[in-house]
């Protein structure tokens, strides 16, 4: 476990490379972000899907065709502070890079999206299990059947994480995220998967199955993959993702952008 | 007092021009909306707007360019069913119009932005005092001098709506706008006008001036004219915004876009 450090402090190791690896659980308290980078000629179209699509795509910051440098972290640079990205070319994954400003240009838009990991820290400080956590793996991730509200070109089935928990647990983790509405908020489904076309929990199509104990039910919250989804639904020219896990930390606190 | 009706019902007066008065307290619970119309190469930016201001312009609704039925509404035409426009021309407002069919064209985007009538009727259900209501008045607005966050090239100080009330009040009209977040949710700020840069109580920037026992002190709330001032600071060749109190009655209900 690495010790706590502020949010520029760790941006600064991850622009000079001395920190290339996940940052969950790192600069805890402060919000990660999701990143989006497209050509400005559709960020109007995209921005419209995240408006329309507030749970799993809840907008944190988004900036001027060219800028690099968010609202929510003064002295960042979006092309150099996260740890590992994911270039995608007319639709297709094309490489992870470690550095996006030979691929980020002028002409493109930047999307900081709201990320899971802010409602966690709360669920574990009032005692619920993050089984993903406990058993040291990434968190289920699945695409389910329930299609998002389109808008221009954009679409995608929405995408959910998973964290199983008793029905009790389950009734105070809806209490616990409500307050997070910009980081997914309260969950989307709680009980049979089958009813948002989930056929199999042991087979996510992102991230790892966990152990679900015979008193548990999966509970499933909007996820912010499905923004990426969305983004390389349509063939653009390029578009710069995080790589999963490696985010965006900003120099918000988890707090600021709660409801109550 | 006219008799209450279904936002459908009300919707079809004002499109066959039998209604042409302001809207507010008529389809009771259902959200109505401030009306944004302007040229699509500005749509991004004015979007960016609204998205870095959620208080003051909270977005309910947005079209894609030449579209005017609004998910918010199914069969609702955004050029025929409010009751009066205003229009702009180069930044500068031209006219009064009940319909602008012959002024919205394929290439303009509409914005619907959340409208405080929404709390109002939570604030009445809680027994707190709507002082302008009482007084058969408009509420009460000023441009205060906190900019809002700038996008692109649109720029526009903050304006407020006022409601003067007790400090026991005041602590009851937080807990019952709060939840009203995407309908400009709890205070922007409470007492001394000063401090936002409002002179004079009794001269509002629009609407009327309203009554203040000696007991009381004026709260203020994020208002949507924030957006107007916002989409007229740049001198675009059209917009098109509703007239003071002649909004969009939308098919949600208040209750819809609550967080709790």
């Amino acid at each position: 476990m690495k010790p706590d450090i502020s949010p520029q402090e760790l941006r600064n190791l991850i622009r000079s490379r001395q920190w290339t690896t996940p940052t969950s659980g790192s600069a805890s308290g402060y919000l990660q972000a999701n990143l989006v980078m497209l050509p400005a000629e559709e960020a109007f179209n995209f921005l419209l899907f995240c408006v329309r699509n507030p749970k799993p795509c809840p907008i944190l910051d988004v900036l001027e065709p060219g800028q690099t440098e968010p609202i929510i972290a003064p002295d960042a640079d979006l092309r150099t502070d996260l740890p590992r990205y994911k270039i995608f070319e007319n639709g297709e994954y094309k490489s992870d890079v470690e550095d996006v400003s030979d691929y980020f240009d002028a002409d493109m838009v930047s999307f900081l999206l709201g990320c899971s990991f802010s409602f966690e820290n709360a669920m574990v400080a009032a005692g619920l299990p993050i089984r993903n956590m406990e058993e040291d793996k990434n968190v289920s991730m699945y695409i389910t059947n329930k299609p998002c509200l389109p808008a221009g070109p954009f679409s995608a089935k929405l995408v959910v994480t998973m964290r199983p928990m008793t029905p009790e647990q389950a009734i105070r983790a809806v209490q616990v995220t409500t307050r997070f509405h910009l980081t997914h908020g309260a969950p989307v489904h709680l009980g049979d998967p089958h009813k948002i076309g989930i056929e199999d929990l042991d087979r996510p199509d992102f991230g790892d199955a966990v152990t679900i104990k015979p008193d548990e039910i999966p509970v499933f919250w909007a996820c912010g993959v499905t923004s990426q989804l969305a983004a390389t639904s349509v063939p653009l020219a390029r578009v710069i993702t995080h790589a999963p896990g490696h985010m965006f930390v900003s120099d918000l606190r988890d707090e600021d952008l709660t409801i109550l």
